[in-house]
């Protein structure tokens, strides 16, 4: 188990041998300038909590407060001459040096955490006050790392929305191991605090609240959503009750094939419609809350409407985008009511007769108003799609990304699909666990 | 007009004639058993406000209060030899007599009409009330309850909740005049009062509250539907706006084709569901509320299973019953959400984990509960009304009849009825109007 969730002596040595030659080489070009500038290795791979496998490595460019960030920028560009430059809350550096991930990122270095410039200039403390009370709890923190990775929880994207590396070790230090994280979870509830320090500032709204021991006005965990809270909570309370390695290690989803795909189709007996187009340039970040809102754009389109959705789904696969949408009912009669005044408000009443002039039936009266039926325009939830999807309100990116060109796919249409990473994703939809599935375990617990 | 709406001089002489005759039929009787019995002809007979092509007499046989109503029925029977036996709140003798429907019934004769010992014994109050105030303005009568007749509104019978022959009465004594009833409605509101005694002693919550002249507490208006009362508003307002022989004498609608039928069928794109059975041998009084009762259970029923009713509609065509429904969602996605506990509810949610052990979909976490996806029982609606119907809460009567046998026909299945009673039903259907549609009026508003 440890062997395979912690990096072996060499990949460790490997890990110090790149980033101290980085580390060398910066402060290097710095001193040639004149730039007073620290450079240092932060993160898990700098807490010595980084998993096996993981091979990112975050390097910060500290220069003082009255210097341009843009001169550590420079320098992180000549460091690492075959990079791609990507933006944050600021521009920073992507480079792959020996097979490694090496994030090279500019910050302020300031006195105390309470006189941020910018968010990422919190990290060199967060790296500060772990590193000098982690130790010992590495493997506890690996273990709970990998565990989370494995029901589909880790990570603070916004893609993921689950738990960041930080609130991970913040985890393990404020219940000492990674059992006692899981059984701690087993008794929280939303709303449930973790204050190490005892210095909260300010009242928080999300599920879980993790005080920042270096910002007491910070929710660590405010990116972890209140499904992926309780993600971690089934499955703790699973893994206690029957300890498996299949938590930290479950057997991947497969692929449908043809006949899988239409079988679950039918099955549902329900009206799946995708809509699949080029993703836009943009980073996860951006890319998945515009997805997230224009899902809830459409959902709220066919709702208003009288359509009704079962689930839905935001995806990628390849360079496409896609918004995954299962519904309930996807039909309706062509005959709508339309509800007018009292029909003692005769003013009224005379605007809404004279604005429906040739109803299929009506005017007739019903609790004391005015009714009209009339022929509905769209019947079929993709005609109403199809014809308005242009016309909601999209994030920026998508409505470009949608205007340039979509595809709109119901039913055994899907099939068309023939991508691997499509059928994937299709495959973990109609289990509904997530990437990764976390539903196996929910059968200890009955 | 006036030619139409009003009895001939030969008619009036007939009708005096008849009850005449009865009436002294009744006394001779009485005498010849030493009873002591009264019997009048009430009604809008008696007031001379009964329209032409009415050929209802009401004659009542009045005892004192320590005669039981039973000696009065045995003289009824005796008066009225082919007759058959009915029974509102104390029986009563229906007979036809040279073309007239004479209904003979027992009353007690009480001093004042706050000691009634049954409803009837109220009629008699009312006719003298009427009697001695409305000469002159009987024409106005005619004219009003033709032009309720016409649009839909006429008849306090629990089938059509419009508007009694008393109450016009009122109406007329009221505001002085037909056009002066109608000009009045014209500003009606629900709630409206109209006291002819000033002696109202109690609130009342309906629609429209006519105080009875005879009877402080009673509302004349009770049995008044809101629709049929804002129906007839519409109508005053689209009469005085262009007046027309139309709203006293309106086309009848015509019984559909079957052509005509399907085009409905098409044009609405709805899913038409009919269920019909023979009709149980009550009074409409009693079969209309319990019709309404299951309309209203079958409507309950698919709304609690996610389907959703456009309109529908009770009635009856030679001996049959039926229930139409119009559905405007029909067919609902095999797969199904079952929305669980909260997920730190751990003991709730190993219920309902163990309850629900091979779902289609999940569990998974939406909004912290735990929900799986499962397969619906029934996908159709048709197929939950063949399968519940004779579960639910039905009147007595209906429950009875329905368990005897039924059909349900969907769609297209209606044309099999060929049924002239039953296409005309259809024919208002879809007009949305009423046994006798006042919409042809409603543009006269615009």
């Amino acid at each position: 188990m440890k062997r395979r969730i912690k990096p072996s002596p060499e990949n460790r040595a490997r890990l110090n041998e790149i980033s101290g030659f980085i580390i060398s080489r910066i402060e290097h070009q710095a001193i040639a300038r004149g730039l007073s500038l620290k450079a240092m290795l932060v993160g898990s791979a700098a807490r010595g909590t980084w998993l096996a496998g993981d091979h990112d490595l975050d390097i910060f460019l500290g220069v003082t407060e009255d210097t341009p960030l843009e001169a550590a920028l420079e320098i992180a560009r000549l460091v690492a001459p075959e990079h791609e430059e990507k933006y944050a809350e600021h521009p920073y550096v992507h480079a792959r040096v020996d097979g490694f991930e090496v994030d090279l990122v500019p910050c302020y270095l300031v006195e105390d955490a309470s006189q941020l410039k910018s968010a990422v200039d919190r990290t060199p403390f967060h790296t500060k006050y772990i590193v000098c009370r982690i130790t010992g709890l590495e493997d506890e923190v690996l273990l709970l790392k990998q565990f989370m990775k494995g029901i589909g929880v880790y990570g603070s994207e916004l893609k993921v929305g689950g738990f960041s590396g930080y609130l991970v070790e913040l985890l393990v230090l404020s219940y000492g191991s990674f059992s006692g994280v899981l059984q701690a979870a087993t008794r929280w509830k939303p709303g449930q605090l973790i204050d190490l320090e005892r210095h909260a500032k300010k009242a928080h709204d999300e599920p879980l609240v993790v005080v920042d021991p270096v910002d007491p006005e910070r929710n660590v965990a405010a990116a972890l959503t209140m499904d992926k809270m309780f993600q971690f909570v089934v499955a703790a309370r699973a893994f206690l009750a029957k300890p498996s390695l299949d938590f930290f290690f479950p057997t991947p989803p497969k692929a449908l094939s043809d006949e899988e795909l239409l079988e679950q189709i039918t099955i549902r007996g329900s009206s799946l419609i995708l809509v699949e187009f080029q993703s836009p340039p943009v980073v996860e970040d951006v890319l998945f809350p515009q997805l997230r809102k224009a899902e809830e754009s459409v959902k709220a389109l066919w709702e208003r409407n009288g359509f009704r959705v079962l689930r839905s789904e935001v995806g990628r696969y390849s360079d496409r985008a896609m918004l995954l949408f299962e519904l309930e009912v996807w039909e309706l009669s062509l005959a709508s009511r339309r509800i007018g005044p009292p029909v003692w408000e005769a003013e009224h009443l005379s605007r809404f007769l004279a604005a429906h002039p040739q109803p299929l039936s009506g005017p007739y009266i019903a609790e004391g108003r005015a009714v009209v039926e009339l022929p509905r325009k769209y019947a079929r939830a993709e005609d109403l799609l199809a014809n308005e999807l242009v016309n909601l309100s999209l994030g920026k990116h998508l409505s470009l990304a949608i205007r340039d060109g979509h595809n709109i796919y119901v039913g055994p249409e899907l099939l068309r699909i023939e991508d691997e990473a499509f059928r994937l994703f299709m495959a973990c939809y109609f289990r509904a666990g997530g990437a990764r599935s976390d539903q196996d375990h929910w059968k200890h617990l009955q």
